[in-house]
């Protein structure tokens, strides 16, 4: 089987600050063929998340970033359209995070870790899932709240960026620990769909007039549980509201992308902690890979039991991969924002 | 036995950031005679720690401050002179945390916790050890590298504050766990006091040009540990070289004494733990206290086994105190700050 075209979404340049929409440039080439033992994707999903911000840089962040002229990395699910590996067979759903942004992979199932290949079962839900809360961010979520943000039954867990891509399943995996979910987003659509979920009190943190007066009224007991996803004013808030023992993940920090590669000032809240006996995590979702399939496990699960609601952002055409990245920067998307193939 | 007059330091306003002389008053009283199962205990040490900045305020940190006219909080050891407890003699040595800026005080050894009476044996190390290696001090370095840090062999520990009263035994606590520990203090005399007792690398952070490139420098593998004493600048230094995994103590926050009560600005860096996926700690020592005995058996182990020296920094006379915690918030001090009483 030769496929046409491979339309596919090459770096063009190192942005400073927020991407433009010349930072890319759509490219075709010959669909690639898969060598021995090696798959054919044709794309059904792409995802767009906030790391890769890190990978449109020289600069070595966890990983390296794109090269110029490279394929810009991602994740992406889509159905084997030829294979030379004997698990799989043309119309299995395949993910992975080393698909890219590009409407063909070629894939290597026998590769371990976070550049393998998964296979999505659509009979447990829709296949971009597999991009969503059955994948890289619901592992976000699964083992950076239950490792290391802990909550005890009673608890307060309050999340920033709480209708994203992690922050909905954070708020409703502490729900399932007992505790108590504080949400924090930029519109009071978005807080109602926390609401919706099962968050206690949301925030809008663009239309309160004093955000860490509002964190202390939402948290009267202190905040047990920070999960931050957005870093700057909203952290502030929140590390002067931290209650004793308080645990704190940074998971991401999208608040700050216009300043990526240049300091960003902020108050010293650190001295605080000799307080509070807070700890702070950083949190990369990464290092827990080689416990994907519990995390997979543990969410399908509560998927069926009705306990997991998601809300997805979809836009079509992977023409609109560089706008649904965009939207993620500036916070315009409501939930997970994917590119959908025809 | 009744003593003629016990002279003590009041505190007489709440100061804004540094404290002036006239932030205390020395009261002459009567000496007041023990109660029941009480003791009376004159002081032969006492001493100033940076904590004391805290009781010196009327807002609740970790506990509340001194009121306006109380005696100043402090730790002392002194000789038993008068007892109605069984368990106490004239000519016992006590020490405690509650004994206050004063030549008298009627301490209670039936409380427990960090209000306790303990006895100092003069057999196992000078008494005044029982206000630094063999007390509050000692317990902070113990517990907060040990349990906090966990350093394992190999790795680099940073200190700030190096040759204070924690950091010196921190560097040696650290050198027994087969770390590699590294100096930050502010003059040639301190970092060649901790080359001595085994530091491997010093850095001056008053005199070097770029402290981050200092830090880089003395630790090209990254910081595996980092026990702050003094947050601020060294602060962020030690955050821009953490290495894989790095563990951070806030224990002090001397480096922000003037800026007591308000707030300080500077770069934000908690971002940069998603790619060092390190965790930063606050630790308090009264959070340790149930496990005293502990420490201060292996710390006076070490000691005579040879394997912890420490540096003392002494004045005479009780009209000295001021002074001596002046000396300490603005780093004159080389070793542990302590006043000897006659």
């Amino acid at each position: 089987m030769v496929e046409a075209a491979n339309r596919r979404w090459c770096l063009a340049k190192y942005p400073e600050g927020i991407p433009g929409l010349d930072t890319w440039r759509l490219k075709t080439q010959e669909v690639a063929q898969p060598g021995p033992r090696q798959i054919l994707v044709k794309a059904k999903w792409l995802s767009v998340d906030p790391y890769m911000r890190g990978r449109m840089s020289p600069a070595q962040g966890y990983t390296k970033g794109a090269g110029i002229g490279e394929v810009m990395p991602g994740g992406g699910v889509g159905e084997v359209v030829a294979s030379n590996h004997p698990d799989w067979k043309p119309g299995d759903i395949a993910d992975s995070m080393a698909f890219g942004w590009q409407e063909y992979a070629v894939l290597t199932p026998d590769v371990a870790g976070t550049s393998g290949v998964n296979r999505a079962d659509p009979a447990i839900a829709p296949i971009q899932s597999a991009l969503s809360w059955l994948g890289m961010p619901g592992m976000t979520a699964y083992f950076g709240l239950l490792e290391l943000g802990r909550p005890k039954p009673g608890d307060t867990v309050l999340v920033s960026a709480a209708s994203g891509a992690v922050g909905q399943l954070v708020g409703q995996i502490a729900k399932l620990c007992g505790a108590r979910a504080v949400a924090v987003a930029g519109s009071d659509d978005k807080l109602a769909w926390c609401r919706e979920i099962g968050f206690e009190e949301t925030i809008n943190y663009k239309t309160v007039p004093d955000l860490t007066a509002a964190v202390k009224a939402a948290c009267p007991d202190g905040v047990n549980v920070f999960f931050d996803n957005t870093g700057g004013p909203i952290q502030d808030a929140a590390l002067k509201n931290l209650a004793i023992g308080a645990r704190v993940i940074i998971c991401g920090r999208i608040a700050q992308a216009d300043r990526f590669g240049k300091p960003e000032i902020g108050e010293r809240l650190l001295g605080s902690l000799i307080v509070s006996r807070a700890s702070i995590h950083g949190l990369l979702v990464f290092d827990w890979w080689h416990r994907r399939d519990e995390a997979v496990k543990r969410l399908a699960a509560w998927g069926r039991a009705g306990k997991l609601r998601y809300a997805e952002d979809v836009l079509d055409g992977i023409e609109r991969m560089p706008e649904a990245f965009l939207r993620l920067l500036s916070g315009a998307n409501f939930g997970k924002q994917l590119v959908r193939l025809p």
